[in-house]
C-alpha cells in the first residue's frame, strides 16, 4: 500500500469509449489514478499487484474474499455490465462497508420506449398492415380495422415492476389504462403509489388486454408464464416478452401465436443469435426485434455516467443514488446471462 | 307545419348502425319523431316535404336558403361524415339562428394513438427490424441499432394544432420532447399553453426530429410542404403525413425517402386506394398505413354520440360542447373531398 | 363612411394601461386608428359619430340594433369587462356576422390557484392555526390536528365546470382526489374526459368532502345552494365560495358554518363592500376573501392580450380561438351584476 | 434460543394503536410472537431475555454490539420514531446482515400538501387578507392584491430533495414553476429526472420567488440558512422552513420577516413549545404553525403500514422497498433531535 489511489477499469464487455462521453471520462479521471485494461480482462497478476491501492473498481472483476482481504482501501465496485454475477463475495463486501452497485436501470428508457412502440404496433396493427400494402392486400378505413384493437383506455398487464416496469408505467399515463401488476418481490405500496392494482398473475394475465413482461429471471421462476397463462389470455390480445426469454416457456408463447389466439413481440430468445431457419422468422403475428430494444447509444453513455456520479458520491462518504446496489440475499437468486457484446 | 318535431336522418356514407350504439340510438330517438334514408341519399321530395316539420338534421343533406326558408323549427345540421361541405348556406343558418356542427373530432384520438405509435417506429426502426429478422439480416444489440433515435427527448414539430394535434402533444408528454408548433389560425397563447414553443414552418420542419402533420387542407396550402421544407429537415429525421395528402407535394416527400434523406409514414395519399403497381409499396424508409389510424370502431361510436349529445342540448336551448361549429368564413376555405365510404 | 378604419375603445371600467402592457398596446394600435375614451363612458355622440368608420370595439359600449345598422365594418365587440350586459342586440350582431367575444377566463388561473389554496387552508386548519398561535393557544403535532382532514385523497366536488373549474381540476391532480361534477350546460362527455364523474348536485354535495362552487349567476339558478344542500353535506367538510354569491342561499351559509357543521371559504358577498359591522366578520370558521382572488396584475393584462390576438385573427377573417362568444340563447340568461371598479 | 420467534415492540413515543389500523396489526401478529412495551421503555433485562429469540424489533431500542451479539436471529431493527439514533452500532447490523430501517416518508405527503398550502398562502395572502377582513380593513380586487405575487409560473427554489421535496415537486407540477433544487447528496441526474434545475444554494435563493426548506440536520449543516441568503432573497418573496429549524439561522430568519423584506411559514422552532410571550407570536409576516403538519392520523397510519410491510418483505428473505435504511456513513451524521411526544 502506497499513497496512490488507483481507479481499476477492467469493463468488458464494455470499453470505455462505449460507455463514457468525454466529460464523463473526464470526471472519471479526477477520481484517481485509472489503470484500464480494454482488449481483454485485465490479468489476475495485474489485479493483485493493483488491490493495495485500489479505490475503486469499474468492471467485471472476480473479487472473492481472499481479493477483498487485500483491498483495504477498496470503497466500491461498480459493475458496468449491469447483471451482478456470483464472482464476487457480496457478504464480505456488505462487511466491510464495500458498494457493490451496477448502473442498470440506464436500459430502462429505452427498453420502455420501445416496448409502448411494439404495444401500439400489436394493438393498431402496424407492422402488419405495412407488410400488407407492400403485398398489395391492404384495408381501408373500418376494414383495416377488423382484427385491431384501441390501447387508449384498454386495460393493461406488468409482470416485473422494477425500474423498467415503472418506466413503461409513467409512458403510458397519457392512454389512461387499467394497469394491473404482477411483482411478488413488491408491497403492494409501491404499485399503488403510481395509481397501478396489485394482481396476481392470473389476473394480469386474463384481464388484460396488453401484457407486458419486463420480470428478471431468477433461480425460481424460470418459465413462470407457460401454456396456463397463454391460455387465459383473451382472444386477439398482445404479449410483450421484454426481459429475458427464460421467463416464459418460450413455444408455449409461440404456438399461442400461431393459432392465432394472441399476438406478441419479443426482443429476447432463448438462443441468440437466432438459428438462420428458427421458425420464429415465418410466424405472422409476432413482432420480432434482435435484442435491440435496449442497446442504444444514449443508454450506453448513461451507463458510464451514472456509474460515475454515484462514483463521485461515493468517495465523498455519501451513498450512491443511481445504481443498483448488490443485496447479498437477491444477488444470489438472479440468474442472468451476461452479455457477451454490447 | 303540424305538431310534428321530425328529426331527419340522411346518413351516407356513414349508417346509423355504424355510429350509434344502442344506448345512444335510444338518446336519438328521444329527440323527435325519426325519418331515416339509410340505403341511398334521402331523395329531394321527401326531404322537401319533410321540411316544414324538421328539428334536426343528421347528415350530409343539401341545404341552400331555400331549403332553410321551409324549415321555420330547424335548429341545427349535424354533418356526421365529419367535413363541412359547401351545400350548405352557412350565413343564411347563422342568420337564422341553426346550428352547423360536426363531430370531427371523434377520429382524434385513435389518429393521435397511431400517430405515436408510427412516431416511435420510425425513430426506433421497428417495423423494419421486424422485416430485417424475416429476411434472416437482423442486427443485435447496439449494430441494430445504427440508424435509430430515441424518441424520448427528441425535439418534435406539429404541423396543425386542432384537435388531433393537442391530443397528439398529451399523449408525447411522457417523453419530455420540445415541442414546436405551426399553426397559422391560432394564437401563440393556444400553443403556449400546451407548453408548446409556436414557430414559423421552417423552424418545424429543420429544428426537429419528428415532424407530424395534422393540417387540413384549404384553397390556400395545398402542398406547402414540398422540396425546400424536406430538403430542410435532419438527415434521418421522420416524418408523418397523417391528415390529408394534399398538404404536401407527395412526390418531393418520396424522394426525400427515396434518397434516405429521411423516414417517413403516411396515413393518406393522392389518389386511394392505391394502385397495385405504385412505387410506394416498395420503398423501404416508407411506413404504409391504408387511411386506416382514424377509421376505428369507437371512433365512428363516438361520432354518434358526440352527435346526439350536442343535439340533446341544443334541444334545450343550450349551445353545443362537442362538435365542431361551421363558422362560415373558415368553411368555405375547406376543401377537404368527403369520404365515400366509412 | 370614409377609409379610415377606427377601433374604438371604450373601456370602462377598465383602462388600456391596466389590461395592456406595452406590448400589447402596440399590436393594438397595428389595428387601426384607435379612438379612446377611458376617463368616462365614450359619449354617445361621438359613438354615433365614429360608428360608421370602426372595425372594432373594445369596451362595454351599447350597441343596440340602430347602431349596429350604422356600423357596416364591424367585425367585432370585444367586451374587456369580463361580463355579457343585456346593451347588444346579440341576435342582429349574429346576423350580421359580428363576434361578440369576452376574455373572461383571463381570471381563470389567479382564481383557481387562490381556490386550491383556500381549499388546503380548510382542510389542513392553516389559518386557523395562525390564529391560535398567535393567541397562544396552539396545539402541536397530533393534538394539532384533531379538526383537519388531508387534502390528498379526499373526494372533491366541483359546481360549474366552464373555464375556472376545468382549471382547479389540473390543478388539483397531483392530489388524485375523487371529482364529481355538476353541470347542467354541460354534457357528461366534457367531464368525463377531464377524469370527473358526472353528478346531480344532491350526490356533489353530499359525497365530497370539498365543495367548490364556480357557477355563473343565471336567471334560473340563484340560491340554488341552499339549506338542503348545507343540511346534505359531510360533517367538518369544506365548502368554496368562488364566483358569485347569488348561487347561494348566503345566510343559510353562515348558519352552517357558524354551528361548526362545515367550514367555508368566500371571496364574494351579497353586498360589497361588506358592512363594517357585518357578522361574517367574526365567524371563526369562515376563511374570508374581499373578492380579490381574480383581480391580479396579471390577470388584467391577460385581459388584454386575450382581446387583442382574438381581435387580430377576426381582422384577418379568422375565427377568435380565446375569448368566449356570446351565444345569443345563453347571454340572455347571464345576471353577472358588473364590477364598478376594477 | 428455543424456537419461539420473538417480535419486540418498543414503540415510545409511539404506541401501536397509534401507528396500526387493525388489518395492519393483524399482519404484525402474523409476524411472530409479539412482546409489546408501550407505557414505558422496556426494561433492559426483558430486551436481554428475549434477545436470543427476537426476529425483529420495532422501536428505538438501544443495540449496541454486545446486544447484537446476542440476538443471533435477529432480521431487522425497524425505527417507528422515524430519526436514526446514535444507540445502535449500525456498522455491527450491516456486517451481521440485520436490516436497520425507518418509514421516515410516512411524513412527506402531508407535509408536502401544508407546504404548498402555506406557499399559496405566502403568495396570495390568504391569512392576511383573512386577518384584515376580521378587523375591517380588508381590500377589494386590485388594490387587495397589492403586496401579492401569483405562484404559478413563479420561479420556486427547494433546498432538500428527499421524499419530502420529491412530493412537493409532484404537488407543484401544474402551477409550471421554473423549479431550482439544492442537495449536496446529490447528483444532478435525480434533480434533472424531475425536471428540477440542479442548483447551488445562492442561485436558489437569489433566483426564487418562493423558497421551500425541507433539509434534514446534520453535523454539517447547522444554520447554514443565515443572513446572507435572507439578504440576497428577492424583496416580497416566500421562505417556508418545514423540516428543522436547525438548519437556519433563527433570528435571521425572524429579522428578514420583521423588516418586510421577506415574508415566512414555519412548522418547527428552536425551542417547542414556544414560550408564551415569544416574538414569533405578533410579526405580521410570519405564518405560524406548531410542528403540526406531519403529524396527522393517516402519516401515523402510514409509519405503522410501511414499517409492517417492510418486515413481511424481510422475513421473507427479500430487501425492504418502503422504508429508509440506515447507510453507516450517513446515520452517523444526521443530528436530529427525536420527538418526545407524537
Amino acid at each position: 500500500m502506497t499513497g496512490r489511489n488507483i481507479v481499476l477499469v477492467d469493463p468488458l464487455p464494455r470499453t470505455l469509449e462505449l460507455i463514457m462521453e468525454p466529460d464523463v471520462r473526464a470526471r472519471l479521471e479526477k477520481l484517481g489514478e485509472l489503470v484500464i485494461s480494454e482488449d481483454r480482462q485485465m490479468p489476475a497478476e495485474q489485479v493483485d499487484a493493483l488491490l493495495p491501492d485500489t479505490v475503486l473498481i469499474f468492471g467485471q472483476t472476480d473479487m472473492p474474499k481472499e481479493r477483498l482481504e487485500r483491498a483495504p482501501k477498496l470503497k466500491a465496485i461498480i459493475n458496468v455490465e449491469s447483471n451482478f454475477l456470483p464472482n464476487i463475495d457480496y457478504q464480505a463486501c456488505v462487511e466491510r462497508g464495500i458498494w457493490v452497485i451496477t448502473p442498470a436501470s440506464a436500459f430502462s428508457s429505452p427498453v420502455a420506449e420501445a416496448s409502448l412502440g411494439m404495444a401500439l404496433d400489436l394493438a393498431r396493427g402496424i407492422t402488419i398492415a405495412d407488410r400488407q400494402f407492400r403485398d398489395g392486400t391492404e384495408e381501408y378505413g373500418l376494414a383495416g380495422n377488423i382484427e385491431t384493437f384501441r390501447y387508449a383506455g384498454a386495460p393493461i398487464g406488468i409482470i416485473g415492476f422494477g425500474d423498467l416496469g415503472r418506466e413503461l408505467r409513467e409512458l403510458t399515463r397519457p392512454f389512461k389504462n387499467e394497469v394491473r401488476v404482477y411483482d411478488p418481490w413488491l408491497p403492494n405500496e409501491i404499485i399503488e403509489r403510481l395509481d397501478g392494482i396489485p394482481s396476481n398473475l392470473d389476473d394480469v394475465v386474463s384481464k388484460s388486454r396488453v401484457v407486458y413482461v419486463f420480470a428478471s429471471v431468477t433461480s425460481e421462476n424460470q418459465g413462470f408464464i407457460g401454456k396456463r397463462q397463454f391460455d387465459a389470455m383473451q382472444p386477439g390480445s398482445a404479449f410483450l416478452l421484454m426481459s429475458r426469454a427464460a421467463v416464459v416457456d418460450f413455444p408455449a408463447m409461440l404456438g399461442a401465436v400461431k393459432s392465432g389466439h394472441i399476438r406478441a413481440a419479443t426482443d429476447v430468445f432463448p438462443d441468440e443469435p437466432v438459428a438462420v431457419d428458427d421458425q420464429v422468422r415465418s410466424i405472422p403475428g409476432l413482432l420480432l426485434s434482435a435484442h435491440r430494444t435496449g442497446g442504444t447509444r444514449d443508454a450506453f453513455y448513461k451507463l458510464g455516467s451514472m456509474a460515475v456520479a454515484d462514483a463521485e458520491l461515493i468517495m465523498k462518504g455519501l451513498p450512491p443514488q443511481l445504481c443498483r446496489r448488490a443485496d447479498p440475499a437477491t444477488a444470489s437468486r438472479l440468474r442472468s446471462k451476461p452479455v457477451s457484446v454490447s
